[in-house]
Formats: C-alpha cells, structure tokens, sequence
C-alpha cells in the first residue's frame, strides 16, 4: 500500500512559514517510505474542497524560494474543527485521506492549529484509521507554550527592532517632535511588542513599551509622556494591540475618546495607537503621532533571521524524520540546551500540553511596569542573529508563488 | 582670509540625505581652498542657536556610516525664511556667517529649502557679502520641477514597491479576504504612490492606484472594489493620502464619515485609508483593513536603492565642486541621458525656476484614472536598482549618529 505525506498551512502567515514547508518536502523527497507528497490548499479546507496538489511536481528550484517567500504558500485557513467527533465532517476528512492514502499529515500552524491537530489524531484514533499528525509551530506571536520560541518569532522581532531603530532616527532628526505611539500586534501577549526592546542595544529603542501583561494605568501613561516630552521633546512608545486596563477590558474598545464608535466603526478599523493618540492629544495637547507596523510585522522577509529561517526549515525536517518513527498526536519544540553560543534541540511535544494555551511573558522580565530587562534580552537576542542575502531582480524580491 | 564650508540639512527626512552630507564632507575635504567644514544643526536654526559643529572632527570611519544612516544626521528644520530681506532675522545670519568665516553654504533639502537657498542667495548679494549659496535636492515625494528626479525618492518608492509585494503575498494566503486600503504619502503629487506599480512586474502590485493627480470620485470607487472584490475575494489599494475630489477638497478632510471630526481630531489623526475603509464597510459592507506606510517610507535604509544612494553621494560632491567654481544660487539637478543603460549627468539650475514650485506625473503616465502605465515604469525602474550590503551588529543595522 501507497503511503503518502499531506503537509497543510493554517493561521496567520508569517516570513518562515514556507521555510517549514520546504524543510517537509525536501526531507520527505529523501525517504522511501513516503510514496507521494501532497500539499492541502488554504490548511484543511482543501480536503473539503479538493484542492489537493503534488508537490514532487514543482520545479525544484522554484522550490528553494520558499525558504524566504513570506506568508503560506499553500494558503491558509482560520477553521476550528468541531468538539464532537462524530461530526459528519470528520467522516468527510477521513474519506479523503482514504482517497489521497494519506498516513501521514504535518500541520504548520500555531495555538489554533494545534487544537486541529489534537482532534485530528484523537479521530484517527477512534476510527481506527493508521495516519500519524503531527504538528509544526508557527506563530509571529511566540504565544506557544513549552516550546522555547516559535518559528516566525525570530523574524518578526528583528523586524521590528530595526524598524523602531529607523525610526527613532527618524523622529530624532527635529528639535521639536511629537509623540510617537507604535502599535505591534499582539492580542494577549507581548512578546512581539517586547521586541522593540532590542533596538535599545543601539540607543535607538522606544521610551516606554506597554504589554498586555500589565494592566494599562492611563493616568500613570500621561504623566510618563508628559515628563519625557518635557525632557526630550519627543516621546517613542511601542503598545501591543491587547493592552488592557484593570478591569480587564481592551483599552483599544475604550469609548470615552470614541462616541457613536458602533455607528463609525472605530472599534473595528481603529487601533489602541490611535485611541492613544487622541488620549494625548486631548489631556496634553502635545503633538502626537500613531504608526501601526500592520501587517509588515507578519511578512517582511527583508529582515529575516537567519537563526529562525534555519530552525523553521529543521522544523520541518524533523517533524518528517519524527513521524516517519511513529510520532503522532505532538507538536515539534525547541529547547534552548546553551545560550553562548546558542543552541537548541528538537523535541516531541504531546499536543494536549499545547493546544489552546498561551504563554505569556514572565513578570520577572518586566521591569517599571513599561519596559523590559536583561531578562529579555538575553533571550530574544539569539533569535535575531544572522541575515539572509535576497535574490533580487529589477530592484524587487525575486519571491515563489505555487500556483494553484 | 580662510574660507570655510557649511552645510545643513532642512524638510523631511530621507533615507539617503546624509549620503549627500557625506559627498559634501568627503570632497571638500579633498579642496585645498576649504579650511574648515561647518554642520550647522537643524537646518539654518543652528546658525541661530549658534549650534554649529566641526565635521572635520568626526572619526572618518564613523563618518562612512552616513552613507546608509536614514534621517538628518545633522538634524533637521521646517522654517521659512521673512519675504522682507531688510528683516532683522537675516542680519542675526549674516553674523554668523561672518564670525565663523562661512563663504560656501550648501543646503541640502526639498521645496521649501530651496525657498531659503533662493532668499539667502538674494541677501547675500544684496549686502554684498562673499558668500555663495547652492542647493542639493532631497525628497522622497520626487516633486522637485526640471530635475529627472531627486535624490530620496528611488529608496522610497523600492521601500513601498517590495513592501507592497510582500503585503499582495501576505493578504493572497486566504481564500477569502479583505479590501486592502494602503496610504502612501504624496499631498500634492503622486509620484511614491505610483512606486507601488512596479510591484506589478512580480504580480504582485496593487488593484488600484489613486493619486492626487486624479479627481476621486466615490462611485467609481466603490464600483471597481465590489467587481474585483467578487471576483478575487480581496482586493489591494494604493492611495496617496493627498487624493482630492472634484470640487479640490481632500478626501481626508470629507466629513460625511465622521462626524464630530474636529471634537475628536480625526483630521489630523487619521488618514485617506480609513476614511476609504468606512465607506467600503459602510456601502458595500466588505471586510477591509486600512495600512498606512507612516514614516517608515522615508527611513527604510534596508530597502535603499544602490542608484539612488550613489547619486544622492554624488550630488554632494557635484555641489562640493560647483561651488568652488562660484556657482551660487541654484540647485544640483539630474538629466537623464540615456535610458539603456540608464545614465545621468548632474546640472545647475537658477533656484528661482526651483523653489515653491510642485512637479506631478504626466496625465499621460495615467490610465483609466487608478492606474499608471509603462512610461511610467520605464522611468522608475531604473531608479531602484541595486542593492547596498548593510552592516549587522547583533542583527540590528549598524546606524551612526552625530554626537550633538
């Protein structure tokens, strides 16, 4: 009997995604007891729709550009499947994996992802039907427990950094500039956010960096902006979306600065920046500016690291090498065994530990309840180490695109 | 009597101005009829706070760094000059162009600067003092007149042209997704915004193009992002934020979304791209994210333009040695002389033909009012080719900035 290997993408994208989706093929293309390589379109949607497609079919040097094209190649997916397993769609899932023979399924994704894959392999389980899951972190976020980092963390982090460092010289070029309020994604954690810290290596990081870890004190916020604008003339903030204040609501649905925001929509298009932005405005007049990175922070493969390129593409060849050995039902973790010179080790996570969980930073890191410490520094700064040189053609990322 | 240098840096900030400053420094070095070379800080605000520093003091190594640092390395000033050249601010400067012995000044700015190298040039004369006045252009909105281009602009728009791929890879991933609105900057001309097209040459550039050369017009709009919207399930804007409607009003400043605009500062806060969101969500009820590029389109120094870097470090040698020649009161300009292979040669232009005056694209560069077409690519391609290998300490660039 044919045994294939089905790998999928799910979750929001990040600039190393595709470096595990090469790792997987090109580890997979090695070992005889995987017949054929499938790829599902748009995660586990494309076993519902069919949209299955060979991989061992695209040109292998369009292949290789995976390893710095940003976002899913295959495409992704936000689907939850159901709690209840006699779901009449785990029996559609199971009928194309019978169709497709597919024994084994490698899921990249992230906390979401992962709840796919521990119900997937507890059906397989019930059904009797022989396909190990297994699956491969994936999150800009790093929001996964047990793993040391996740891939995709790396990358964005030094994004980030380097871009807090543009502009803080940016801003810094007038005697009198404004307030500056950096909004980086992140809903309920702050590592992302924590990532601007770094630039301060350089004397380029922001004054003050608010997480969603410690509760948001406005009134302790505009009086920090006041004394460092009074001091600097110019104020550099970096804000995680989730912040919340202390009773636990996000200060970004604050309406007290947004009247009718149903009616306008604010609540949805606008970001805590902005509400920030209008709060320092309107208590202390001071010229104010919001910057949101948006979605560079996710794709920028211009400032990939290439620790995290390489650990995203081991990934992927592990989680082969794994459930070829019998692994299923685990996600692939890094374990930091050294910090100088840093190294990690690949290991097997069971998925009930992982899925729906959320790390967060330890309040040990966190230091004046708006800026990080040695702590954090000494673990995100291996992360960023490295760079990729980028093909280039015409002055423009030479990228792959699967065609579908 | 000894003759000495001064150069400044006024307006906005780029990401080659101080490769411009290092041209200057590096070739008046090499002068023997140059004794000392001055930085006045914060553009001509440093003669009148008598900030005045001595370049020849700086590290030469530390000074190679400006060749890729972003921002003013001398600071910088938005200030323009009394009309009235009997005022007494002009006395104050001749002062100090006086006590620091100052008989070549060189201005390195966009519009607004040349304003004050055409006033100072007119002052000078006017009192009869030996000091000669030439401007070096810098802008990455590229709407200097008569110059094929200024200095800025071709980092600008490689910055906006593969951030935008990287979006198209980014918002692509999803079967269905948003209407993707990204404002560019641009008040008066469209010229960064047309920057997004060359992504169109990776298929990977924008659906539409709006720029303030164009009227908006909102049912026209709203039309084409329901038919590409159903067709592709997302769609990708570019917009500049200075796109005016018929009547010349801004559609920034268009109240019919927000109401209340000036209690709550939208005006000031908010931009093109939001108040395009709220309409497509609230005629067309599309899911729709708004992206505004904010200030990194004028600090990414990991995406310069070896062309343009190249030539923004030439200009300022060009001036070094114009003005030892005694060219006064005009500004460095490039004429493109051949296209295949793209070639410049550097000019002087009278300032009056210069200052206060906006350059836009060609109506003929322009199609079906959202896009632009292949004369325009034909002239920007050249414009961001090669690359520059930044130096990494630690995975942050390597930045240099003047001790003050």
């Amino acid at each position: 009997m044919e045994k294939n290997l089905l790998v999928a993408q799910s979750g929001g994208p990040t600039a190393v995604i595709n470096a595990s989706l090469l790792g997987v093929i090109q580890e997979a293309w090695k070992q005889k007891t995987v017949h054929q390589i499938y790829g599902s379109m748009h995660g586990i949607d494309g076993l519902f729709n069919d949209q299955i497609i060979n991989l061992k079919k695209i040109n292998p040097s369009d292949l290789e550009k995976l390893y710095y094209t940003p976002s899913a190649a295959l495409g992704s997916v936000r689907r939850c499947l159901p709690q209840d397993l006699s779901h009449p769609l785990y029996h559609q899932l199971l009928q194309q994996f019978q169709k497709y023979q597919i024994h084994y399924f490698l899921y990249i994704g992230g906390n979401d992802s992962m709840d796919t894959v521990l119900k997937l392999n507890q059906f397989f389980k019930k059904v009797n039907y022989p396909c190990l899951v297994l699956g491969i972190p994936k999150t800009i976020d790093n929001d996964l427990v047990i793993t040391d980092h996740a891939p995709g963390y790396g990358s964005a982090i030094k994004y980030i950094a380097n871009t807090i460092q543009e502009i803080h010289f940016d801003i810094s070029c007038y005697q009198r500039g404004r307030v500056n309020i950096v909004e980086i994604m992140g809903r309920d954690s702050g590592w992302l956010t924590a990532g601007s810290k770094l630039a301060c290596l350089n004397q380029a990081g922001p004054d003050l960096i608010y997480l969603p870890e410690v509760a948001f004190d406005e009134k302790s916020f505009l009086k920090k902006v006041q004394q460092l604008y009074q001091k600097q003339q110019q104020v550099l903030i970096c804000v995680s979306e989730g912040i919340k204040d202390k009773t636990g609501k996000y200060v970004m649905e604050q309406s007290a600065y947004f009247e009718d925001n149903d009616v306008f929509g604010h609540l949805q298009l606008g970001g805590v920046a902005k509400v920030l932005s209008h709060l320092v405005k309107k208590e202390l007049n001071l010229p104010v500016r919001a910057i949101e990175l948006n979605l560079c922070q996710r794709c920028a493969s211009h400032f990939l690291s290439k620790t995290d390129v390489t650990e995203a593409y081991q990934a992927g060849v592990q989680a082969v090498q794994l459930i070829l050995n019998g692994h299923t039902g685990e996600m692939i973790a890094f374990k930091r065994v050294n910090q100088q010179p840093y190294q990690i080790t690949y290991a097997c996570i069971p998925i009930e530990q992982i899925a729906n969980q959320v790390s967060y930073i330890p309040s040990s890191w966190i230091q004046d309840d708006c800026d990080l410490n040695e702590k954090f520094i000494h673990y995100a700064l291996p992360l960023i180490q490295g760079e990729i040189t980028l093909p280039y053609h015409n002055g423009l990322i030479d990228f792959y695109s699967i065609k579908k």
